[in-house]
């Protein structure tokens, strides 16, 4: 049997199920990007028709290099056709290369929650697949309540999938809606399964509700089988899905299995783990096995040593395989190792041992000491950097700015709210300013600072704010809080770029991303120093 | 072979090595006491000579009812007699009825990190244990190393373990000190550790850096292990240590062992889980298997409807088993069902005939269609319901604010960012002003409103704002686009609330956030109407 394990990503759909989590469409995309590029098999959108981002989401979804994109729906309805039932019409209207339809194979939900019969059922798996299969590439079926299922009628719950194989269902998905099966009976019950349906054509969907989702899903493969739906970071309602980064190393590394993902993709695993946190504004889980920043971390004394004598001692694998770095309290070794790295990562070649590097490392960690992340910020992390190294030039110098909000009822007894920034700049050795209203004091920063720059720096004038995020660093410090902006640009060639400002004040930190966004933008397209 | 299983807790002594984690001996104190009335049977309370709190604690340790109190300590050096090791003496002076004594098990180790011959180290694992057996009533062996140790030279590390047993250990402990073992391996290793030292006396310590921590405690019973070792909430070093509070559950309700931990214990689990959190100051895990806030939460419409028909539909047991409850999210899914189930939480008794429900509904919808999320807002929720139902007071009117933000360099040449608020309200009747300076615009309008409302609402004193969140929720929109605003409240009491705004202008969506959060407070505090 092949080792070739697929991988399927669900962070779209059960992700966004997640308590406190609402995915913008671009949002969506952007995951999707990042997703594609770190080797994932198949990449599920969402749920065409169930909610308006996810059918904007499919009207336009990105271009994809190497996943396959997803859509997810139900079988068709009970005492219909698979072509009238409009479920499944908004599904394959969506048009994506593969399907994944969830249908019941638990005698009980079959007859009390959906208050059919189980020949109907069986059916409606049938009919809806073979449909299916006329407009798309691959469908799968979704097995919904499968262990539960298998429990209280084995037969039946076979019988279902085996229906759903026979239809041409490239992939039978056993989804453990629940997440109450514990791995001893996932790898006993997926071994059952795969003398019915090949292993080869079985996929294994867990939910973390006992803690077990990662266990499961490792063992389910164990078993046979070769496909595994999870989210990033272990997204999902409840308890969350199947965690894959958790899962992806140790199919790879320590089973030995082959992947989508190679092993220079592997290490970009920690980079996405955080730049979904970020997009989702939440602190990174710092014991995430493999990527957490305390994943790879020694407290000083016999650890330390042991470690540094040979890693073996208190290290499972070496972290640089997943991106990530050890950490040794009182040793800056790693995070010279850390700051090399991303200069690899932005192509700047360095000597290690340029002192530049070190002091560099030092001004980096102050900043970060005071809040600034540049994980998922490479813009303003590379704006350090070669003002570090020298050479980065100074398009202009802000000596002040004024931003004012307003609301109140105007003459016509409407109430307005109106912003208005005023900004004074010295570019090129002239002093120059401008007014400009905005629906908020960060838009109107913006329209203002364009404003004044824009004749000298036209280029400026493709450039827009995607998104902004805001978060405390400090929550419960009172009026001592501070407050740390992301702001994301693009350029309206697909080019996008994240910087960071970090203040007490929030207009003050979102001015110095806008800063960042801005200078980014002029370095890039080489624009030469005005002050020279 | 019994099917009783012991518990020992580790937190103490592990989960104190968790990163940013620091006990004091009134911490340790309390969580001991948790512990013991939570119905474990072992507690380890430190490493008493390794650091100043551990051997305070055990010079007063707290009366425990129903466990064991254990001190942790390591075997002796190579080359002196365990009479004379100063170690193994701080251990044995702490007078604990368990001691549990680290020692090698792994060739590579014994060698390269001990320096010593792999016969001298059976020595010092048989003197250790002979000598504390004479001292205490229980020496348990606690194996560093086990797995990768048996997986380099098994039959040595079967001999150390067999060792420490004839020695007169109570307990032999096989530790996954890296946490990298997997849970198939773990299975088929204590399998094989049970044909040599009886499963009786067989213990599991496993740490999570691969996410599987729970699953590999959980094997290694199935394989004959009787004694699981873990921390709460899984605190420890790096991933962390297998997580008791995820354990428990699973072995008393799905696998049907016997604990030291009664049923009635077992609804305390969720107390215990937010009890630990509070007293290190953080947030708890949502997520968390079996306790957390989301786990047994429900989100979509017709998972919703479902649950209430038969709870066996999305739980896979009944949260009142661990002292959690059900909990109805309101979202963008939201079905009727939803909005009922959330009343009943806040206590609105309705007639879901009433129209008010469907009229309510609506406008849930289309507030969430501008933006809106209540989701993870709760008290804005509860506000909207209550006004829609009618008898929501009217506290105060806003009838204009301005707030002024500049930046810009002071006489002394300094760069200033000052923030000032400026607020108009109507309250009975009485139009009343107040001007506020604050580290940003929120915090300044925060300020200026509590200045002008505490004098007539002086319970608002008690309220500090905890922390913010802003997103962008029509990225690209430009100039139009949309911003959403989450406030969370506490009144010092351990009370907190969440509140949300949304408008296309930031300190606006900001302003109605802060209006809900004070409106909520008052509401919830009886103050009768002002305005009536």
């Amino acid at each position: 049997m092949s080792d070739r394990v697929y991988l399927y990503d669900c962070t779209l759909r059960d992700g966004a199920q997640t308590q406190g989590v609402d995915f913008s469409v671009a949002d969506k995309t952007a995951i999707a990007r990042e997703l594609d590029g770190l080797g994932l098999d198949y990449i599920e959108g969402g749920w065409p028709g169930a909610n308006p981002t996810d059918t904007a989401f499919f009207a336009g979804p990105p271009a994809l290099q190497r996943a396959r994109l997803s859509a997810f729906g139900m079988t068709r309805r009970p005492g219909r056709s698979a072509a009238n039932d409009p479920g499944l019409n908004d599904l394959l209207q969506a048009r994506t290369a593969v399907v994944c339809m969830v249908g019941k194979t638990w005698d009980f939900h079959v007859t009390e929650a959906l208050g059919a019969r189980l020949d109907e059922n069986i059916e409606m798996i049938t009919d809806s697949i073979a449909l299916a299969r006329t407009k798309c590439e691959e469908v799968l079926f979704d097995a919904e309540h499968f262990f539960d299922g298998f429990k209280a009628n084995p037969a039946y719950a076979l019988r279902c999938v085996r229906a759903a194989y026979d239809a041409g269902a490239r992939w039978v998905v056993l989804c453990d809606t629940n997440g109450g099966t514990l791995p001893d009976e996932v790898e006993e019950i997926v071994a059952r399964v795969v003398d019915t349906v090949p292993g080869s054509h079985v996929g294994i969907h867990c939910h973390n509700d006992t803690g077990n989702a990662v266990a499961n899903s490792l063992l389910a493969v164990r078993a046979g089988a070769r496909q595994v739906q999870g989210t990033l970071n272990g997204l999902g309602e409840r308890c969350g899905n199947a965690d894959l980064i958790a899962i992806i190393p140790s199919l790879a590394v320590k089973m030995g299995y082959t992947l989508g993902i190679s092993a220079s993709d592997m290490t970009r695993l920690s980079h996405v783990s955080r730049m979904l946190d970020e997009r989702l504004n939440r602190a990174p889980q710092r014991n995430a096995p493999y990527v957490g920043e305390s994943a790879f971390a020694h407290k000083g004394g016999l650890h330390v040593s042991a470690v540094e004598k040979d890693p073996r001692s208190y290290e499972h694998i070496s972290p640089e395989l997943v991106g990530n770095h050890r950490r040794i309290v009182v040793s800056d070794q790693s995070g010279r190792a850390n700051i090399l790295a991303r200069f690899r990562d932005i192509g700047i070649e360095i000597d290690p041992a340029d002192p530049k590097v070190g002091h560099l490392l030092e001004f980096v960690k102050a900043r970060e000491y005071d809040g600034y992340a540049y994980d998922g910020a490479e813009a303003s992390f590379e704006l350090l950097a070669r003002e570090a190294l020298g050479g980065l030039p100074k398009y202009f110098d802000c000596t002040s700015f004024r931003v004012i909000d307003e609301r109140r009822w105007n003459a016509k007894g409407e109430l307005i709210t109106l912003s208005e920034a005023t900004v004074k700049l010295a570019v090129n050795g002239t002093k120059v300013m401008a007014v400009e209203e905005g629906n908020g004091p960060v838009n109107a920063l913006d329209a203002a600072l364009r404003k004044v720059l824009i004749p000298m720096y036209p280029q400026l004038g493709a450039v827009t704010l995607v998104d902004f995020k805001v978060r405390i660093l400090t929550p419960g410090d009172g009026s001592r809080a501070v407050t740390r902006v992301m702001i994301e640009s693009a350029n309206g060639d697909g080019d996008h770029w994240t910087t960071v400002g970090v203040s007490t004040n929030i207009i003050d930190a979102s001015y110095r991303a806008l800063h960042d966004a801005i200078v980014y933008k002029l370095y890039r397209d080489g624009v030469p120093d005005h002050t020279a």
